[in-house]
């Protein structure tokens, strides 16, 4: 069957051949429909994130899957059943802590594999197989935006923790900002509807297709050459919530800087080591002064999962027709992989015979 | 009647003839027992924190007092009980939002007053007025030590605030690390007694009473000059839970690099602001990758009073013993300021007559 792959020294996808695999007990093989393309596959592929299976000279690629059972296997699914692979896997050595727990999502990073990312291959094959216990059903309806359902959990988590940060109190929030307007940022921007307000911080030109959707949204969008972080408090107003989805690591100090008292700021984009100048002191003194928090969150577990099906369910559909602007064949795969003024959320589509 | 306080433009307290306050329509008449000395204190004195009452040349310092009702004026409690005031207070404008919503612990500094602190006489005199509301109750054998209710609630607070931030997930805290070994690290250390294993980090030589204090807890005493924070996790462990009490802004960040997966730092000291260089991209990078929290937290409210004083109930004879280094009548009121290597916890007595 045919894969897309990252190979050992390369810094593009390619498209391979490899065997079609057999479910072992427990498993299930699941015809893949559609794989989505985010930030992380393009920073493995540019070999900054993640690492290839344990002696292997190729990576198969993808983590935001949707397929259809094509073999149950005996596990209680059933052929046709439509469903969502998770991530995270235990190491080769077994399960570690957190996975015994039922929450690998909070595994530290040495003590898990991830599926298409670090030391696992991913999904973006003809076929793949999973343990029953690591996919999530959904309604068939749902499967042509199925592989949304991971980037949402992703949120869902993320959300979870920072609302959890802000639980020991009566906490109100009116105010949103995200920071980023990639896929991850609107789709965050969009599950924040019951925020009053809502902000997202980008740096694009109009027209832009992101900004026509943020404001579609009822959300402000807010130009970071005119408007940087440290400004928003003053030209908008400061955010009971901040969600950082660059990954640019001033982002995550200057946060605190736009935070409203009481507010969190939620973190989970994944910066390199970069040294510079904050005012320490002042950042302390405000995150206690006003009863601040910052919450770091990766990756989503199952209930995350079943929460995001709920979301991308409520999701309006001219939404998710403007963020996916590119669902591409097998034949096409490069242009999955290509990035552009225009381009918002692109996908991998494997059931075209 | 006598009074402890600040006069605008001088840097020590000062004894000062006061008229005694009458309660107005809910307030109640206490009759002062003793008043705590905290780092804040010190602070208000050197001018680093709080302010004068408007329009007053002086402030009425203290804001860790235990006394007896000597007036209820009709208010619901009765003469002789043992009360604890809170310490934040509305401004002149009246009730501003969070003290409506019936949490004052979460205002923004500038909507509020704190009595003996901010904008607000404290308790260091022989009577003082409070609304009733603004009063705890507690056993009456609790009166000697009761002005370690107020520091205690601080932790209470933190703590709730921290576990809240790890309240989305299965958390199971094994180890702290207390930065700090003044009255509220130490006190903070006794209060983790369900942790497994506990370190408190300081720069004292032995023999020292805050060390004897730690390694009779059971924790672990570690010396910053031997080993600083940032190589705590390669000596001892990485801690799941960080409190930071030292105000040293540096720390918040060497707290991240303290913690283990899912920990969370919590931060109640109060910098200066102060520039310098942090390795931010690695410490962002950190905070996601391992699904870390930070968590500010600024005084208490009538819940974190209960919990201290069921907290302080608990607390065994000799660490109290221990802790409390020195109370002194008014006429020595000096001492209970100063400061030297074997002061830990000082209150001033009021009842001497």
């Amino acid at each position: 069957m045919q894969a897309v792959a990252l190979r050992r020294g390369a810094y593009a996808p390619a498209v391979i051949e490899i065997d079609r695999p057999d479910p072992g007990p427990g498993e299930v093989l699941v015809r893949t429909l559609r794989v989505g393309v985010d930030g992380t596959d393009h920073e493995v592929i540019a070999g900054e994130h993640g690492g290839f299976p344990e002696g292997a000279d190729y990576l198969v690629l993808g983590h935001e899957a949707v397929g259809v059972v094509e073999d149950p296997n005996d596990t209680g699914l059933e052929v046709g059943d439509v469903v969502v692979p998770t991530v995270r896997r235990p190491p080769a050595s077994g399960p570690t802590e957190q996975f015994e727990r039922g929450q690998p999502h909070m595994a530290p990073p040495e003590e898990t594999l991830e599926r298409g990312i670090d030391g696992a291959h991913g999904f973006m094959a003809e076929y793949f197989t999973s343990r029953a216990a690591d996919l999530v059903r959904l309604p068939a309806a749902l499967a042509p935006l199925g592989f949304l359902v991971e980037p949402i959990s992703i949120s869902e988590k993320a959300l979870a923790l920072a609302r959890g940060s802000r639980s020991a109190f009566d906490w109100r929030p009116e105010s949103a900002l995200v920071l980023g307007n990639g896929s991850l940022g609107l789709l965050t921007l969009a599950m924040l509807g019951d925020v009053d307000r809502r902000y997202c911080l980008g740096r694009r030109d109009r027209p832009d297709p992101t900004i026509e959707i943020i404001e579609r949204l009822g959300a402000t969008y807010v130009d970071s050459r005119e408007t940087p972080i440290l400004e928003i408090p003053a030209v908008h107003e400061a955010a009971d919530l901040v969600y950082e989805a660059t990954g640019y690591a001033r982002h995550a100090f200057e946060s605190i800087e736009a935070l409203a008292p009481n507010g969190v700021a939620a973190l989970v984009g994944v910066p390199e080591p970069w040294r510079f100048e904050v005012d320490g002191g002042r950042l302390h003194r405000k995150l206690v002064m006003n009863n601040l928090a910052v919450v770091g969150s990766v990756n989503s577990g199952r209930e995350h999962f079943a929460a995001a099906i709920e979301t991308l369910e409520g999701l309006p559909s001219w939404f998710t027709d403007a963020l996916v602007t590119g669902v591409y064949p097998l034949s096409e795969y490069e242009r999955a992989f290509a990035t552009s003024e225009t381009t918002i959320k692109t996908a991998l589509q494997f059931d075209t015979q």
